[in-house]
């Protein structure tokens, strides 16, 4: 009797993985993971499915399309489309229960069902840190968001990168003082900066209604270049009293000094006037992570301050700073751009331990020896002939090897075998132990 | 202006846990995690959401009703509702560029919409693994899986567990050498001798029409006790020649010799004839694990070996083994046993570096080099009382606070103080990092 067969496959948008390259992945998973906790960052963790009321309580624009919705029984479910909602949502639940300020971080999957796109996701893994005053939050935490950044960032393996840095005070001050309304639109055009050039800049602010003398000083300003004290300088220079603008240009400064004493090297941050974050929630600090060598990437890292995380769940004014790192599409473009190269490894085993004879149970009993002194060591357990074994272990990739026929069995002297020079030693179990480690 | 405000809750059956209990949680799941990969298995993940078809190819039953399935454009799709489909899809998927004999985990969410009810959760976490061969795979893998879960109990606390096996063609050979036909009825049955007792077990037995000559052998069969030797010397002398009654005797006794050259102790394992597994899929050794302290949790890791892992997605032989620990459901049984009680740390950190005169440059100083050193460190930056922070650390639960004053920065001498005992130190930098580690 022939079974019915369905052809074996999944949604386009969703990333899966070989073992090889989800090994890769996990270590750069891994390695955020470490410098979030080593900085106190606590971990939490949502469920994936929400009420739609909670999850859309902020209505509007494309979240909406986007979502993943459906009733169950009488439910009106969500996926959760990113961690911050969440957050908000669990820091005015569990408020009483939590301690101020709260430095909380979560890796998970979220979903958006955007348009079928390369390199674009509708599954993906989010890594976010925040801390959470309740009332208030002093300005210092801006100042220890970098150090995680460049902590993080150094740990998987990138020395030449820079955390572009505003305040988002100074630019809504600099177009209060220039009496301009439609800031979000100024923004988004100046946003554009990089990618059309300052004449086409210049036109399209033209055609917002921007005024020639104010167009003038917003070139001035997005203009203003230099090292952070000199950018700092400049900006005090431009005497403008709006309120809104001291306050940011006070806070980037106090930003800019704390940012040294948490460790990060000057060569690794930057004052950048002409980023804003696309986000309307953020109301301060905000940054975006470039690396040097890669900027079509595009920032691998972004965050920024917000005055109010739960305004919608509590009446409470949680204040807080976060960042998040984009998992499922910053390893797709770093294969993309070769920065992680498959090396072929897909087990967690140190160690193949191979019988030349099908006799087991020595060759068994030396794996054990191997993982109790703490070496992933794995047994290649199938009948067969040698080269057949090897020819396995070579798939998997595995460094070493240990053969072991009659002669290792009564000498307790073991072959080990480099799979990746072809060396081979002799050695006591003991020897291989110490070698590994 | 008054907003708006959603009161924050998630849904009935999904698990939340506070920092203080999710550290408890991860820390459960790292132990798992960490003895799957000790013993060679590579990490996948497969999608959460796939399409329709692909998780219900084998359909019926209580799955359909469960399952949270939903269109988004012209897709059907549905949550996974376990890690074995997905793996079955993924081995058929991938199989050109897979090493078999294949060694996977897979830890993760999965979805069940059951009915409410305590301790029964809509969202939870698996755990995953599973050795699968192409056309074949030694018996002798079925061995290695009791020493994952002795590894795997061992590091999460537990000495006193009892892995119980066991091997459906000898219940499969057995009941036909007896005629029965309606083997399903009579195992579920017999799984509920501990429940319902002998007599009961007799009664349901007999109206199932199971004739007096057989029951008696059943009964026989079932009440086979004594160590796991006697246990096979028992069945030998039933002298039955049904040829799947033979082969499972044959397996079940070479799993026995080689669970103990993989370093199982006696005490840890043990044959037992009357569980079965509910699954079909099962088709010869079974595993459940029992903590001999707890036996009311029921099972907390069970598997099985089955014929054909992806009959629904490929015409290749797939057989394989594997267990699974469902983590949510034991963390909360775990939790309502008081196994894990709260040490009530909600915070990663070792320590909490705290300015006594809101000097914050060389305070931030201090944590820098205890991150540098990998100890796990927070700052406290907010200004305020001394005793407002010290309230902050105690909540926070951290072991360690260092407290630094003006004397402090003069002479390098730091106060280090246990929050636990109250002790207080007087070390350097240096010092401290060493009593730390």
């Amino acid at each position: 009797m022939k079974k019915n067969i369905t052809k074996p496959s999944i949604l386009p948008g969703f990333m899966e993985l070989l073992p090889s390259d989800q090994i890769a992945f996990n270590k750069m998973l891994n390695i955020i993971r470490r410098n979030y906790e080593k900085f106190g960052f606590a971990p939490i963790d949502t469920p994936i499915i929400e009420k739609s009321e909670i999850l859309l309580a902020k209505s509007g624009g494309d979240t909406e399309k986007q979502i993943y919705r459906f009733n169950k029984g009488d439910n009106d479910l969500s996926l959760r489309f990113d961690l911050t909602v969440p957050l908000a949502r669990y820091v005015a639940q569990h408020m009483s229960s939590l301690n101020f300020p709260f430095k909380r971080y979560q890796i998970g999957k979220v979903f958006r069902g955007e348009r079928n796109q390369r390199g674009r996701f509708r599954e993906f893994y989010q890594c976010d840190i925040d801390i959470v005053g309740n009332g208030k939050l002093s300005i210092i935490n801006d100042a220890e968001i970098p150090s995680i950044i460049y902590s993080t960032f150094k740990e998987l393996g990138f020395d030449s990168f820079t955390i572009h840095i505003n305040n988002r005070k100074i630019l809504n001050g600099f177009f209060d003082s220039l009496n301009i309304k439609n800031k979000t639109d100024v923004l988004r055009i100046i946003d554009k900066l990089d990618k059309i050039g300052l004449g086409a800049v210049k036109e399209e602010l033209s055609d917002l209604g921007i005024e020639n003398s104010a167009l003038q000083k917003i070139i001035e300003f997005i203009n203003i270049e230099g090292t952070n004290d000199e950018i700092l300088n400049a900006l005090n220079k431009l005497n403008i009293s709006n309120e809104t603008f001291k306050t940011g240009l006070d806070e980037l400064a106090k930003v800019c000094y704390y940012i040294k004493c948490f460790d990060v090297p000057e060569s690794n941050f930057i004052i950048d006037l002409k980023i804003a974050r696309g986000l309307d929630y953020y109301t301060g600090t905000v940054y975006e992570t470039i690396l040097n060598d890669y900027p079509s990437i595009g920032s691998v890292c972004s965050g920024g301050r917000y005055d109010n995380l739960a305004e919608y769940y509590t009446n409470q004014k949680l204040p807080g700073v976060g960042i998040s790192i984009g998992l499922t599409r910053l390893f797709y473009q770093f294969k993309e751009a070769n920065i992680i190269a498959d090396n072929g490894t897909s087990t967690p085993s140190a160690i193949l331990v191979i019988s030349l004879d099908d006799n087991l149970e020595y060759t068994i009993s030396v794996a054990n020896k191997l993982i109790k002194n703490n070496i992933n060591a794995d047994t290649y357990l199938e009948e067969g002939k040698v080269s057949k074994k090897l020819n396995y272990a070579d798939k998997l990739g595995v460094t070493y090897v240990i053969l072991i026929g009659s002669e290792e069995r009564e000498t307790n002297i073991l072959t080990l075998k480099n799979m990746k020079t072809g060396e081979q030693f002799k050695l006591t179990i003991e020897d291989i132990i110490k070698k590994i480690r």
